[in-house]
């Protein structure tokens, strides 16, 4: 089927089966098909850290993200045109989604200043002024060669007022509005709105109510996993998940944790991204079936077992914990490739079984046997 | 031929074509044949930094070489045999060279003492005491499971008086005599006698006349690529050369540049290793048929030409070099992985040409064609 809707020269997406809330199916793009739920790999600055880009490919990812802030800064986006565009350029030839660079400018640029034309800042790298306005982040994406590009929004910092969030929530409708007519007719690609509302249930609807009426290829909900707790975040996506149209892909934006992939996709979300899998697999934390595993830990220095004998990317079969651990401790760069690769490859594991679950009606069971894998923890020591 | 030479009980040395006083062949062992001259990627930790072992062996190498020094402080020899051995820990079951860590104790380690019987040191990393006796040294490179090993020696940093070249020449020789002694028979295995005598001639051949008397199974010349001229180096190759028993294997320990590489091929070399290529890598600088070409140079920041279209490993040729230049400049991790994948293909295509060549009696040509090569220098700027 994935090879079937390939070549398609139509941005669309296809519900395969429902389960409860939960969907699966597939996003086909000219770049090839994104089976849903699917999640992203974050290849920050045109690449995924430490990983070939065929590697990603192996693991099972049918798309990456790419941040317009690092891209936007260094190699910059005119350059990147100029060479081929962010596929080119980085050897990915499948499908690629780029954020806006609103959130990064947030948590990364120095000197802000925000007006309702857009945001003016500094590079955290060389101090350089830039702007990003809804219309310059759509040329961006667009010199990026982006297949799934999202608006310029504001995402505040959580606690914040409802009066705050509300302010930031009607000035990114206003910049989605923008970002529509700068992004025009493009059949191949898509782009998405992003639902703000911090945690007010009512400013989340109305969020969603008004992006959905602006009939975008699809929805993200952004503004969450900034902090708050997952209870926060679940209610959040339960309140907009009515409001936004139920044949349009739902994109989580920087979830998360695999608990948070499983209770999402649980309430119908369809894509996500996270650095979590990438980072952690630079510190020496792995994702495993047994739940998170740190490398470092002292117990592993003389364990002989693999990581984890049923994962489906070998290094996790073939190399010993003792291995890894001794890898870690000397922060040889061979450590952060292994367990970078491990993570993703358990990410891409928990989403294919999703996948094929949700395809037999039986995610709660999938879901009940994963977590008791979580739960019970990692293998006890020899 | 290479395929048929393994599995054999011996480690033995055949030489199948000779030119001039340059030599081809290889060396078997029990696991696997070494083809010579061979370049050996350097795995200080266990690990050839930022390599999968697979793309180690993809890019030609048939072994790689372990630090005594840096495996015994961290994970230690004994737990690298408990978890069965060096070649089954690091994934690598092909033959392992180990050094005697004599060299790594004089150049990083603390509070160095050197008596007749070995030396003490304190560990770089934690500062822990520990005693390397030419014993000991066996000790641990059979723990690690090495498959040529190396005496203890004392390498003295150039330049330095002719008395203290011969003291520490001398004591190399009674170290050689009770490191074959701890190493004994072993068919498969090999240890290696070390040659000595810094700059001095006469102190070179003493050295090499005693190693040679002792009948060991291979002879290596170290104390070289310490900071001496090249001229120097090569000198010293010249006038041991004659003294080397000529169907034993002769490794020129720590070396070095491409051209050395060359140079000490046609004066008889037939083994090699150096972290140039690998430590290279990490820090933006390419070895290519173009001579030595700087990543990180701002020239490279548009140009999207790959950098050796010739190259035998694939991201040489399919990625720009305005894309390795980011990589590089944005500290990315998977620019080392590239670069230093490309600088051992570089390395291996330049063993291969030679080995090829001394076969057909051309190693001259060869020499000159690679020369005018590096001559020319990189591609003009487009």
């Amino acid at each position: 089927m994935i090879d079937g809707v390939m070549g398609t020269d139509q941005f669309s997406f296809t519900i395969t089966a429902r389960d409860s809330r939960a969907r699966t199916g597939f996003v086909s793009t000219p770049r090839g098909a994104i089976r849903t739920p699917a999640f992203m790999p974050v290849g920050t600055a045109g690449t995924v850290k430490a990983m070939h880009p065929n590697e990603v490919r192996a693991l099972g990812a049918d798309i990456v993200l790419g941040n317009v802030y690092h891209l936007m800064l260094r190699p910059g986006a005119e350059r990147v045109a100029r060479l081929g565009g962010l596929h080119h350029m980085m050897n990915w030839p499948r499908p690629i989604l780029t954020d806006s660079g609103g959130f990064q400018v947030m948590s990364l640029a120095k000197l802000r200043k925000l007006t309702e034309k857009g945001v003016t800042f500094r590079s955290h790298i060389d101090g350089s002024a830039h702007e990003l306005t809804p219309e310059r982040s759509i040329e961006i994406q667009g010199l990026l060669g982006s297949d799934i590009q999202m608006q310029l929004d504001e995402c505040v910092k959580l606690p914040c007022s409802d009066k705050e969030a509300e302010r930031a929530m009607e000035l990114s409708l206003r910049w989605a509005e923008r970002s529509a007519a700068a992004f025009g007719q493009q059949p191949g690609k898509a782009m998405f709105g992003i639902v703000q509302g911090g945690a007010v249930e009512r400013l989340r609807i109305r969020s969603a109510q008004a992006l959905a009426a602006m009939d975008l290829k699809g929805y993200s909900i952004g503004g969450l996993a900034v902090g708050e707790p997952q209870d926060v975040m679940l209610r959040m996506i339960e309140t907009v998940e009515p409001f936004l149209p139920s044949h349009k892909p739902r994109y989580l934006m920087g979830v998360g944790t695999p608990d948070d992939l499983v209770e999402s996709v649980r309430r119908g979300v369809d894509m996500f991204d996270c650095v979590m899998p990438t980072r952690a697999g630079r510190h020496g934390l792995a994702y495993t079936r047994f739940g998170k595993v740190n490398l470092r830990n002292a117990r592993h220095a003389d364990d002989p077992r693999p990581l984890d004998e049923q994962s489906d990317w070998e290094p996790a079969r073939i190399y010993s914990r003792a291995y890894l651990h001794h890898l870690v401790k000397a922060d040889e760069i061979l450590g952060m490739m292994l367990i970078t690769g491990i993570n993703l490859a358990y990410y891409q594991h928990l989403m294919g079984g999703m996948r094929a679950a949700i395809a037999e009606g039986m995610l709660d069971d999938f879901v009940a046997v994963t977590k008791e894998g979580w739960a019970r923890g990692d293998l006890p020591p020899l």
